[in-house]
């Protein structure tokens, strides 16, 4: 789970890509989270993921559209890569898609599965702890469940960029779990959470920060194990 | 609408809602966006509106609970003041306690109507550009309607200091017109809009920016009429 893609497109992770890939060279990705032009992301990503090593994975980078037989695609897949957006169109889109439970099943079976940003928010038990709008008017907020926590991408402790008297990102978390139990893990700016046989581990420049209901939360950085 | 309530409470805009309340003394006061401690609240509600002028309005303030008998006490209502906290609790809490068609009635015919955040954002058509995160899990976004555009409290516009990937409130708004026409209103904090027989005026220290579907926002200065 990456928190952000990056500028360049996707260079400040595409290490622990290619080593999170090892051998799979069919890369399916998805643009359904992004509401403007998805043949043109779909190039970005073919770009970046599909140059020689070490600037690419030298991957073979297929475009899977929600809306154009997506289960026909992802059947090829030897990887997952769900790109960013906003993560209540991507999340409704999968789900008219009827990709939900293909994907899941897939992934539980050892597919290898890459989320960015929205991406990333998707692959928790819900999606409610975006910082997107819900712009598509969503109503059913159950995701795809891969982790046993939330995302939170592009976390930022005490956030600039909001007004003195919005909540900060702590406190929009803490209304979370007034209402909710699952842990929400923020994961910052360049950082990316590796998870494979239930095992956690942060990779990059930044930190994650692990909130469980009723207890302080707790910051890991890269290559420390988060226990949620 | 006010942005926010700011510290001291209300202070920034007492005199701005004693103009608005004009001879109204008994003033409603809804809590139901605070998902920690509504009694709380409320006290700190009628401690500020209930001081003598010029620090408070001398206003008579009752607490309204959605969960207790709000008809009765919306009826005794001579202004309405809705507080903020989280936009979608309150929505759900108003859709629960069957408020939001007498409210819709009694402001149509002539209450005077606070909001502020939260409250600001139920004034609306639906509550879609809010800030806040849906931790109620609420299905159904449609709210107040009580002006023919969306709000959006505490608007900052970008901000260089902000997580670099994150989207701008701009970009939020953005996506919010790929899929909806109604226009959005930013306000800055510490700022009123303040709506009469139809006609916009912005008031207080900061602004007013309007989003248009398809055309350039712009923004209101104290003293103008938003024009949306």
């Amino acid at each position: 789970m990456i928190s952000n893609s990056g500028k360049p497109f996707l260079e400040h992770c595409m290490g622990q890509i290619a080593a999170f890939l090892g051998p799979a060279r069919r890369v399916v990705f998805v643009t359904a989270a992004n509401l403007y032009d998805e043949p043109a992301y779909y190039e970005r990503a073919r770009a970046a993921l599909g140059a020689a090593p070490p600037a690419g994975c030298g991957a073979h980078v297929l475009h899977l559209r929600w809306d154009a037989d997506p289960l026909a695609v992802l059947e090829r897949a030897e990887a997952l890569f769900v790109g960013g957006g906003n993560t209540y169109a991507l999340l409704k889109r999968l789900q008219e898609g009827g990709l939900l439970d293909p994907i899941r099943t897939r992934v539980r079976t050892g597919l290898p599965y890459i989320g960015s940003s929205a991406g990333s928010n998707v692959a928790g038990p819900s999606v409610l702890t975006s910082n997107d709008w819900n712009v598509v008017g969503l109503t059913v907020f159950g995701a795809l469940a891969l982790v046993p926590f939330n995302i939170n991408p592009h976390y930022l402790e005490t956030d600039p960029a909001m007004a003195p008297g919005s909540e900060t990102r702590d406190e929009r978390i803490r209304e979370y779990h007034v209402v909710h139990s699952s842990p929400v893990v923020g994961i910052e700016e360049g950082t990316v959470l590796r998870v494979e046989d239930g095992v956690a581990i942060v990779l990059g420049r930044g930190r994650v920060k692990a909130f469980a209901r009723g207890r302080e939360p707790r910051w890991y950085r890269a290559g420390e194990r988060v226990e949620v």
